[in-house]
């Protein structure tokens, strides 16, 4: 079994190659070798127990998919991509990296010929207010920003090339990863982790939105299995409709404080304070809270359990199952 | 005012540049200059009050949108694509027209600077089975064919162009044109026009569907005013939702036939007769056969009156105002 994934550097890419050097095996297979791209250098796991390969390569520019694709990988998780911000400051850039990127990796993978297993992430984004509550699997696609447009392009792609036999494809939307590890970034939903990770962490938080504010949300774990789930899945059982909105939890900032009070306890939960900022609270104002997941659910992919869960695995998977006095 | 018409040279395009040539304006202000670009030598209306350029160029070759947009027309009209069939049977000539060939005449019209209007002719192929009766404007588009994708990406594709200010897009799915003057062609939906047109000519006429089969219709006439109707639209009032489904007729066979027999009589009524053809059931069996069409209604858009006008008026436009004997 031979593996690809693209933005194998980022957050979702890390995430996921750990996982795979802890099974050892995908889809009841044997891993022989992982391949991670990224614009930058990827670092593998150090004691995974097969190969890796990294390559820094731009599949935006010619011939450079065809190149990575040389192995004809068995599985390709496609996750590189200009995220939403950039892509909507830099429109050429998004156009290039996430549709004309994802074109080169499927006519790449129509010419190496071995019809692969491609798990694309794509996003929520690809919906636009006003929104149905919930958000039910066939609601049509009409993005407000170019990120959200680039990803419903790719899904109808991929659905388009599995259909003609050139790929297996399955689109996989994700929720907002939540607990995300690291620091906190310029996004805007970035305080949806923030006013949970650094309390947790000893450092004070602001939240810049009203605690009634709800999001669509799910763990790294639950995200990773997601892809993991994707990979194996029957295409069969799928049928045409190859892209999928992936379960996930529509939680108010005040649940989720809550249940950072019930997991953590007061002291860490006391370090977030209430700061609005209208400019946060008009973007997070478009955004879709809630989905009815009725396709993924009994195609056999799950939620976390629920967001005390979400804290919980942030606690024992990034700081070593201890929260900051 | 200058216009630019792609796909100049097909049907629908004759009939609009004859309509303008007939009315000698557009949203109010005087034509100045129709171009009409093909892959074949478009022939424009002799005694036009304006002029008519003819292009002969390739919009999916690299530099010619520039080249036809040198004029920075105010209003175009964009026609050209590969049909359904052959979208199908040659996937790349697909892509390459109607998806290159959007982005770049979106590209072109980008570096001209001058916002257009777009109107592109869309399909009511971006929808998939199995289907809601009818189907809303928010369903979501699952296309099953290469054709229903290249369109269903560039609808995406022409709203966010449109929320960025780069273009002033519009996109219409037109129902199934029916009468379609001229010979049958070898597309799987002729019969829809055939049954009708070939009796109206003198000519017997074979129906290889169940007169319980349902499609979506609307006139030459109709088709056209939706170009112009489009043209003329305030953006504003339109939103962000830049692509509507096309007000038409869900007639049965049996509808279509009676229409006929009420029109013209029964001896070319009783031109037609029924030999099943299961290949061709297969493929219309897949068809979206109705819609709710209120955000087109509520913008103005308007269905022909019914269906024996629909015959009518192929009677007045193609054949002089007479049936053959």
């Amino acid at each position: 079994m031979d593996i690809l994934i693209t933005g194998g550097g980022g957050m979702i890419g890390r995430k996921l190659v750990e996982r795979l050097a802890r099974d050892g095996t995908l889809n009841g297979r044997k891993i022989d070798r992982v391949t991670l791209q990224d614009v930058v250098e990827p670092v593998g796991p150090a004691d995974a127990p097969f190969a890796v390969e990294t390559r820094v390569t731009d599949l935006s520019a010619p011939g450079e998919a065809d190149t990575l694709l040389e192995n004809t990988p068995d599985v390709i998780f496609h996750l590189a991509a200009v995220v939403s911000g950039e892509a909507e400051t830099d429109f050429d850039k998004g156009y290039r990296v996430n549709l004309t990127g994802v074109l080169n990796l499927l006519e790449a993978a129509r010419r190496a010929g071995n019809v692969p297993r491609i798990v694309f992430a794509s996003s929520i984004a690809v919906y636009g207010a006003p929104f149905p509550e919930p958000i039910p699997d066939d609601f049509f696609h009409q993005p407000l920003t170019s990120y959200g447009t680039q990803k419903a392009c790719a899904e109808l792609l991929l659905a388009d090339y599995t259909r003609k036999s050139l790929v297996d494809g399955i689109g996989i939307r994700l929720p907002t990863v939540c607990i995300r590890p690291g620091k906190p970034n310029k996004a805007a939903s970035s305080f949806f982790s923030g006013i949970l990770r650094e309390p947790l962490a000893g450092v004070d938080a602001v939240c810049p939105v009203d605690e009634t504010v709800r999001h669509w949300v799910a763990s790294p774990r639950a995200a990773t299995q997601f892809l993991i789930h994707a990979a194996g899945l029957d295409g069969d059982k799928v049928g045409p409709r190859r892209n999928l909105s992936m379960p996930g939890h529509c939680v108010s900032i005040r649940e989720m404080l809550d249940a950072l009070r019930r997991v953590a306890g007061d002291k860490v939960a006391d370090r977030v304070t209430f700061v609005p900022d209208d400019f946060i609270r008009g973007i997070v104002a478009g955004w879709p809270q809630n989905f009815a997941t009725d396709r993924a659910l009994s195609l056999g992919f799950e939620a976390d359990p629920d967001f005390d869960s979400i804290i919980r695995y942030h606690i024992e998977d990034e700081l070593g199952g201890k929260v900051a006095d």
